[in-house]
């Protein structure tokens, strides 16, 4: 068996070639298409950011146009689809009822059993219109309120609002939402991205390897560790504890502390610049500036004792709160960024798909062990 | 960045230790937990095997049975579940189908919560208890049948063809699928099986790696490879043609054929040993040699021309057929085993983890591109 060991985890392992995300980890670069991620997250849009993600490149005035109306045109989800989100036990995370949800959205793709990139592309636009629908509706039904039907003249980002709350939402609400989720939008071969290829590459449809992919940023080592960063949040203010002494104390405990460190950055995570600005600026616009006042204290703890930087994942907790949206969507709404770049990475594989087959070290009993009848065991 | 630079697909890449499944891909060895797989295919049982990759080990006569007992007692499914599988539009392919109620079993799952080794095994059991039986009852619903109930005092493979069927199924058919289903429970790191443990080492659940790996087992250069072998049989079938005429012109027009070759026999696949010889048996007793016949002929052909061996997959589909079980189910079969090697993996993740996440080598635009507004863009 030729194989080379490496360690756990592929650290540092090229798994793929791909012309979607640029990341230098030790300069605290991303990149999406070689566009810095400072510059997209200060002119760009969640839609010319996807288009971006698509096409490769920005789109013109009227590819723009073309896309924000594709993508507005695939808000409908047939109404079985929205049958089969009640009646679900609320111990639920919306997470398991997003997954199971995307799973059954194959059923009504027409496209389902075609597996052709001009058909992704399709699919990949009622995903991403779809997948922010359902989180909201979901939500909607849950607290026995009313479903609010989509605003097709909405963007991505306002749209979304406006279903989960039934209300215009505001400029500034809107503006950061969009901002949060061009930053989410795609981040190379994280471990959900990475799933999402693995199972395109057995030429699968792009609905399993999306549903693979919100199984995997579930776990709170990847999408879920901004649930996490709220959580401690939440748990220091109730304790009207001092964040830094909580904190210390929960490292005495050998605790882990969400929303520090990253396995590829080596600097600060260059979206964490992005929603700590957006943090400050909203939760002191919404007159609550404690949640982004504890979230300082603690960053500033954190890299002092640790070492350890704020990732993406620190300062969307305060932002997604300061924007009413609740803890458990706070995944789900990654998800609804994150739709944009496994569609991206599924589409890529396919276009020059190789089977991801990796290989074990064996570390169990030797080979050959005899198989030993029944009554002859210990 | 430093990366190692591989080759696409990981191929040759070790990507976890595993205790699991040793394979010898240059000496045709598959061996679960060091035990020969033809000692295995030869005197163990779909259950004993199961206990095998779970523990490490055999079971003695009260493990087993105790094994039995508590794989049998998990043939309850929430009749919420079952109602899920009713109006389901009859174009969804049961593989969507089974990946989606898979999904939906973590809403009723009362351990949903609980990521302990402990609570993985005893959702292990309700997995593997269940995926069978949610195959045989959306078949049954889709053909307008009555669904029938569990019978608990029959072996894993006898009461998925009870629930199938609705008839007590002979001796030599549960000895058949239970082989079948031995020879498939596990293979290293296969891609569902990586996609599992890739969606695991985020800490998510084991409902969600499952569901992962059902998406990758879908795809036809994985599981659903045993479709395409049956499609061909029937094609050649209904053309009356002589099969090594018909699969040299499809070799002449580069047509791919299932079944055979594999990422990591040289040899044959010793699987498909003793699935040859199984259906040679089966379709004899059947009356119906012409699909082990034909089967036979194109492999001797293909070993001829091509250099290939069967593989699996080859000799599943003629087995399968004459179990009459229909062929959009053979891949729903093959879940319904290897659920036991991919909850094997999954746990055996979990008790030793860490993120899977490698890197990818970066092909597109160069870093920085700078953003354009967008009247300045061509």
């Amino acid at each position: 068996m030729s194989t080379a060991v490496v360690g756990k985890g592929l650290e540092g392992i090229v798994a793929a070639n791909s012309g979607i995300c640029f990341i230098d980890g030790e300069a605290g670069v991303l990149s999406y298409r070689g566009i810095d991620i400072h510059e997209l997250a200060e002119n760009s849009t969640f839609e010319e950011t996807t288009y971006l993600l698509w096409n490769g490149r920005l789109p013109n005035r009227q590819a723009l146009a073309e896309f924000g109306r594709q993508l507005a045109q695939a808000r409908e989800l047939d109404a079985r689809i929205v049958d089969r989100l009640r009646n679900i036990p609320e111990t639920a995370a919306p997470m398991e009822v997003l997954r199971t949800s995307v799973s059954a959205l194959s059923y009504y793709d027409a496209d389902e059993k075609d597996n052709s990139h001009q058909a992704n592309v399709r699919k990949a636009y009622r995903l991403t219109a779809q997948i922010a629908m359902l989180v909201a509706i979901y939500d909607r039904i849950r607290k026995g309120r009313e479903i609010v039907p989509p605003d097709k003249s909405l963007t991505h980002a306002g749209n979304f609002l406006w279903m989960l709350k039934g209300e215009k939402p505001s400029e500034t609400a809107t503006r950061t939402l969009d901002t949060a989720l061009i930053l989410h939008a795609d981040h190379e071969l994280n471990a959900s991205t990475f799933a999402a290829r693995v199972i395109a590459a057995t030429l699968s449809d792009i609905h399993s390897a999306i549903v693979g992919a919100i199984g995997a940023l579930k776990g709170p080592l990847h999408g879920g560790a901004n649930e996490g960063v709220m959580r401690l949040l939440l748990a220091i203010d109730k304790a009207g504890a001092d964040p830094v002494e909580y904190v210390k104390q929960m490292l005495e405990a050998k605790q882990k502390i969400s929303g520090f460190g990253h396995r590829v950055y080596k600097t600060e995570d260059p979206r964490a610049t992005h929603l700590r600005r957006m943090s400050e600026k909203l939760c002191k616009d919404a007159g609550q500036p404690k949640w982004f006042e504890m979230s300082r204290a603690i960053e500033l703890y954190i890299n002092r004792e640790k070492k350890l930087n704020a990732n993406v994942d620190f300062y969307s907790a305060s932002t997604y709160t300061t924007l009413g949206i609740d803890i458990d969507l706070f995944t789900p709404v990654f998800a609804a960024s994150r739709i944009a770049g496994w569609a991206a990475h599924v589409i890529e594989q396919l276009d020059d798909n190789r089977l991801i087959r990796p290989r074990a070290e064996y570390i169990g009993p030797a080979y050959p062990t005899p198989w030993v009848p029944l009554d002859k065991r210990a």
